[in-house]
C-alpha cells in the first residue's frame, strides 16, 4: 500500500493511503504517518473519509522523522567518479529535518551558490525501531520505501571533509511522493534508480548494485546509534552527478529534476532561485 | 545567572535557576528550559519553589535540542595533532540529542570498541534563532554557555571520511552541569578549556585561541541552516586527545574525565563498560 503525508487547504496537516488519485484520509486514527508506523497498525488502518490528492498539498512522506542518514559512496560507480578510496563501512552523514522537501514543491537555489546537483536515490523508511540490529533481522525493520533526492550543494559539501553544510541547504532533501510499504514494493534488486534532469537521463541503475546492500546499512547505523519508527537512510547515489561531469552539470532556476524508482514512482522538483 | 535541567525523583522533567546548592524550580512558567529560552523571558522568570540539588538528578543542559552542530579541528593544536590541512571554513558535523549525557552521569564504553577518547569543549546555546545571521550580530543570538564532552569512539570516527558514526554513540555527549547566561560568563577569550583524566591534564587552552571564533561558526552554520534557540554548538577541543598520542591513551572503564571551563564549572562522568 502507498502512504501520503499532506496539509489540508486549511493549513492542518493529516496523512492517509493512496488508492490511485484518491487519499483514504487516516489522520482520525493517529497523530501523523510516523505515529502510525510506529503503533504498529498502519496496514488495518481503516478510513471513513476519501478525498482527491488535488485537493491537498503533498508534506516529504515523513515530514518529521527523529533522524536522517545519508549514505556516501554506496554505488560503484559514484565512488569511482568522486575518486574514494573504497571503505570497509559504509559512509554515513546526516540531514536536519528542516532540509526535507515534498513533490513538486520548488527547490530553492540558495543565493550563496550555484554549484546545485543532484542525488537520485531509494529511501528506506524504518518500521521498527532497534539497536545492534542483526543484518539477518534488518529488513523487518523496514517499514517502506520511498523516492529521495539527496540534492547536494557541492562547493559548501567541500568546505571542509564534512559533508553537513552542502547537504542541509532548506528544501535540498526532496522526498516522496508517497511511502511503498515493503509488501507492496517486492523485490527491488532488479529496480533501477533514475535521475532526469528536464527529461533527460543523467543517473540509471539498479538497487541490487548498492555496495552496502539496505541491511548492512540498518544494521552498521544501529550499531552506534537507536534507531526509531519514521526513521529516514537515504541510501546512496549512482554515478552521474553533476559535479563530476566535464564541464559540470548544475541545476539552474527553471529546470526540473525527477527520480524515478518502479513501484515508488517518481518524485519531481522545479529549482528557483532564493 | 545559572541554569540546569534536571528530573525529580518521581521521573518528572524540570528545569531552574542555580544558587549554589539550591535550585529555584522554574518548571512552571514553561515547558522546558529550551522553551524559556525560547519565550526570551529566561532572566525574569521568578520562582516560588526552592529545592536542594541533590534532591534532583541532572539533565544534559538542554535535554531536547532541535540540532546539536560540533566544530572539527577549531584549535591549531588539535588541526596539528591531527594533520589535516588548514580550511577556509569551520568543519562542522553532527550529533544527535540523543547522544548527549549529564553531569555525573556513566559514559558507557560501547561493546564495539576499546578506542574511547575525550574531547573538551565549549558548547554554545543558541538563544535567537535565525538565517543568514551576519558575524557581527552572531553574539546577540547566544543564550549561554556550558562545558562539553564531545566522547569520540576513535575507530568509528574514522570507518569513512565522515565522522558521525563515532560521534553518536549513545552518552558520548556529556554537556552540563549547567548553563551560564553570557552576561555572568563575561568576555572567554582568557578562560582556559581544561581536560583532566583522573585528575590529570591532558588538554589546556583558552578560547581564544580557537581558529574559527563563535560569531564565524554562528553566522557559517546559519548560512546553511536555521538556528532555534536551544540548539547547541560544540565549538572544537585543544590539542592532546588521546588518539595522537605515542601510545594512545584511551578512557577505560574506571576512569573519570572531567571538563573544567572558567565560570562553566566542571563537567565529570566515570567510564563503565556496556
Amino acid at each position: 500500500m502507498k502512504y501520503v503525508s499532506f496539509t489540508h487547504a486549511d493549513g492542518t496537516a493529516g496523512f492517509g493511503r493512496l488508492n490511485g488519485e484518491q487519499i483514504e484520509v487516516l489522520s482520525n486514527q493517529a497523530a501523523d504517518l510516523k505515529s502510525a508506523i510506529s503503533e504498529g497498525s498502519l496496514g488495518t488502518l481503516s478510513s471513513d473519509e476519501t478525498i482527491a490528492i488535488e485537493s491537498v498539498t503533498l508534506a516529504p512522506v515523513i515530514p518529521n522523522p527523529g533522524k536522517v542518514f545519508c549514505v556516501g559512496h554506496n554505488y560503484e560507480t559514484h565512488r569511482k567518479e568522486t575518486g574514494r578510496a573504497p571503505t570497509d563501512y559504509p559512509s554515513i552523514f546526516v540531514r536536519f529535518a528542516d532540509s526535507l522537501n515534498a513533490h513538486d514543491h520548488p527547490i530553492i537555489m540558495p543565493k550563496v551558490s550555484t554549484d546545485l546537483d543532484f542525488e537520485g536515490e531509494l529511501a528506506v523508511i524504518i518500521g521498527k525501531g532497534g539497536r545492534y540490529i542483526s543484518e539477518d533481522d534488518a529488513m523487518s525493520h523496514v517499514a517502506g520505501y520511498a523516492c529521495f533526492n539527496d540534492a547536494s550543494v557541492r562547493d559548501w559539501q567541500w568546505h571542509s571533509r564534512q559533508f553537513t553544510p552542502g547537504k542541509n541547504f532548506p528544501t535540498t532533501g526532496p522526498f516522496g511522493p508517497y511511502m511503498v510499504s515493503t509488501d507492496e514494493a517486492g523485490d527491488l534488486s532488479e529496480i533501477n534508480v533514475t535521475t532526469r534532469l528536464n527529461d533527460e537521463i543523467v543517473q540509471q541503475q539498479p538497487i541490487g548494485d548498492m555496495i552496502f546492500p539496505i541491511a548492512t546499512v540498518i544494521a552498521y547505523i544501529s550499531s552506534f546509534t537507536p534507531l526509531q519508527p519514521g526513521d529516514v537512510i537515504a541510501s546512496g547515489t549512482p554515478g552521474g552527478v553533476g559535479a563530476k561531469r566535464t564541464p559540470p552539470l548544475w541545476m539552474k532556476p527553471g529546470d526540473t529534476i525527477s527520480v524515478e524508482i518502479g513501484p515508488m514512482g517518481v518524485l519531481s522538483n522545479t529549482i528557483v532561485a532564493e
